[in-house]
């Protein structure tokens, strides 16, 4: 077991290089290398090599002040650099959940805030219904959002700033974020032999075994089992990489344990607005065989007669053979979280509407109503079944 | 099928007989005789007779000043008391949820509010951790709790106002609310030979229909079914009483519904305290044959680096011969409502502590920790197996 990740040793200007191989049967030799001639043994090795940002291969695209972000070192640099220098404006390529929670970010910091996005609506997870929302909420709040553009170079602007041009226009800001997702780091692990899957990501068994003897994977690198889609999928999220952790380290301590896999729940906060996610959506569940039908329905989220009561969205995807639950959105000022929390656990259980449709949940007027909208969001949906 | 309920009908001023029998197989003969000499065939009848609230046989309980609260005149009662003459002092006999909203409601309104309990913590549903908490938040907003004291009359005090006698001492003040629960109202259905339950309700089946032909029940006179206790009970909550109702209207309307039962789900809220619970506690888990554990712990309902974050206690039952899941309780100034709700599904679904160690929750942190509390409580519990 090695106690650091191959991305410390790199830090510390080391590179590793694994040999699982050329030991043969005598686990004891098999060695981690690094890069100035040390050489680890181990009896089980953790490849939690991570993910990297997705960047476009565009001119200038290695300039001060052009970042991503992905950890703490990454947002301390940001942090820095704010606060280094006088900045106005701010541009943020992809309109992800990390974009949008930047979004709101520098827009509270005071930066003018600029995302710029290939894609028509913010959020393309998420209904075009709730991304109009989305879009809306982003104006109130001043952030200037570029649909349908894609970034083709950074160039350096007037007095030392960044000219970020894009195939449509030019703008001239302080720094560029791009949020454009990430990719797994299996460089490591496909330099060893370690098999990787579908996905890209490290094939993993559900005690987060790999294809090699005494080697496991976990987080960003690795795949998870969904639930609903029945396949390993990468799905990169700090909570599953916890969680993954946990197993790994269960197993290689000797106590028993497995990863029973993800649902797909995902949320995020954007201004006034909670956004969440569970499950699949339509196009996914087609190409997995599903015969979706769905509904997108808006009822209060605490019942009208209290003062604080707000309009919460819910869509819900179902198939239309077995009156399953597929997936879920929720959107609103409150009450959109804990919906998508009961209807992820819903999923995990594999219910249907016909459960949904009944759930007992804790009513009372100040959290919610006695039918609540999940409860109506099913029985509606219930009848295109 | 009768438009109006029995207590409507006797609002009116009418007596209601019905008439299941007399007229044998012919269902158009079937009658709802009123005391007004009416008769009213029906081919189906609906008992939704609710319930009747508990008072104790003590002199002077039929005094002015005197109320219970079930329905919303009761409420109107309550409040045009209050507004018709100089009040200043409340009584609260009970602390179950209705207490508890009332002691808030009432000190709200600037009453100097007394809850008088025959037990020694309020909300005995919940443990006594919770339990004395509550009891907290009472004495931190100025509203007196006298345990173990019960009423033993109620006389006239001072000037026109009311003396309320425990066994212990005297209470003078305007108002005494009497909060004790509910008891089915089941003697109509009696007179009628409808079979009832072992709880005293209505017995029915999940379509909501009763051992006689034609007729059915639903909401607080009829019993519903316990998923977890597997048995009928009587449960009388306002949202299964809408839930149970639309089951009614569907088979009676020719389109076929079945109520699935309940797993208990409950929340209120006292002051700054959301209260929450779902599922049933060690000693009933005892007497259904269960081997319960059960485990209390803390934790942020929010991550800690949030400015909001705010402790919530959750509560896990569960059985040590199968991991299943069997009840929750939750208190917290945030988050306690959600996090039942979850558990709630999760019972729903027949889900154990593996399943809760590792369920997917729409993890971000304005909304939750990457480990939720959910997921640390069933892994704490987890070991007591």
């Amino acid at each position: 077991m090695i106690a650091r990740t191959p991305e410390e040793f790199r830090e510390a200007g080391l590179d590793v290089r694994i040999n699982t191989r050329a030991a043969g049967a005598d686990l004891r030799q098999r060695t981690v290398s690094l890069s100035d001639g040390t050489t680890l043994p181990y009896d089980f090795l953790v490849l939690a090599t991570g993910s990297i940002p997705r960047l476009p291969d565009i001119p200038g695209i290695e300039r001060e002040g052009v970042f991503t972000l992905k950890n703490y070192t990454d947002a301390l640099r940001i942090k820095a650099y704010l606060q280094n220098r006088p900045c106005r404006k701010a541009a943020i390529v992809g309109a992800g959940f990390i974009a949008m929670e930047m979004a709101e970010s520098f827009q509270s910091r005071g930066l003018e805030t600029t995302v710029v996005y290939r894609g028509s609506l913010p959020a393309r997870r998420w209904d075009r219904e709730f991304g109009k929302l989305l879009l809306q909420e982003l104006n109130r709040q001043s952030v200037t959002f570029l649909a349908e553009q894609e970034p083709v170079a950074i160039e350096e602007g007037v007095n030392n700033r960044l000219r970020l041009i894009t195939n449509q226009e030019e703008l001239d800001v302080d720094l560029v974020l791009f949020s454009l997702g990430v990719r797994p780091n299996v460089q490591l692990a496909a330099d060893m032999g370690v098999k990787l899957g579908n996905s890209g990501a490290i094939k993993v068994n559900f005690s987060q075994a790999t294809d090699s003897e005494g080697v496991y994977a976990a987080g960003d690198c690795s795949e998870v089992f969904h639930r609903i889609c029945k396949r390993y999928t990468n799905m990169p999220l700090g909570d599953l990489a916890n969680k993954q952790g946990r197993v790994v380290g269960r197993n290689i301590g000797g106590d028993a344990a497995s990863f029973p896999g993800v649902v797909g729940a995902q949320s995020f906060k954007l201004f006034n607005l909670e956004v969440a996610a569970t499950g699949i959506d339509e196009q996914e569940a087609t190409s997995c065989g599903y015969h979706p039908v769905s509904t997108v329905i808006w009822g209060k989220a605490i019942p009208g007669m209290m003062p604080a009561a707000k309009q919460v969205g819910i869509k819900l995807v179902a198939d239309s053979t077995t009156g399953k639950l597929l997936g879920a959105q929720a959107l609103g000022e409150m009450g959109a979280v804990s919906r998508i929390n009961v209807l992820s656990c819903a999923l995990w259980g594999g219910m249907d509407l016909d459960d949904l449709s009944h759930l007992d949940l804790a009513y009372a007027p100040p959290f919610s109503s006695a039918w609540d909208v999940i409860h109506i969001a099913a029985q509606n949906l219930r009848k295109k079944l």
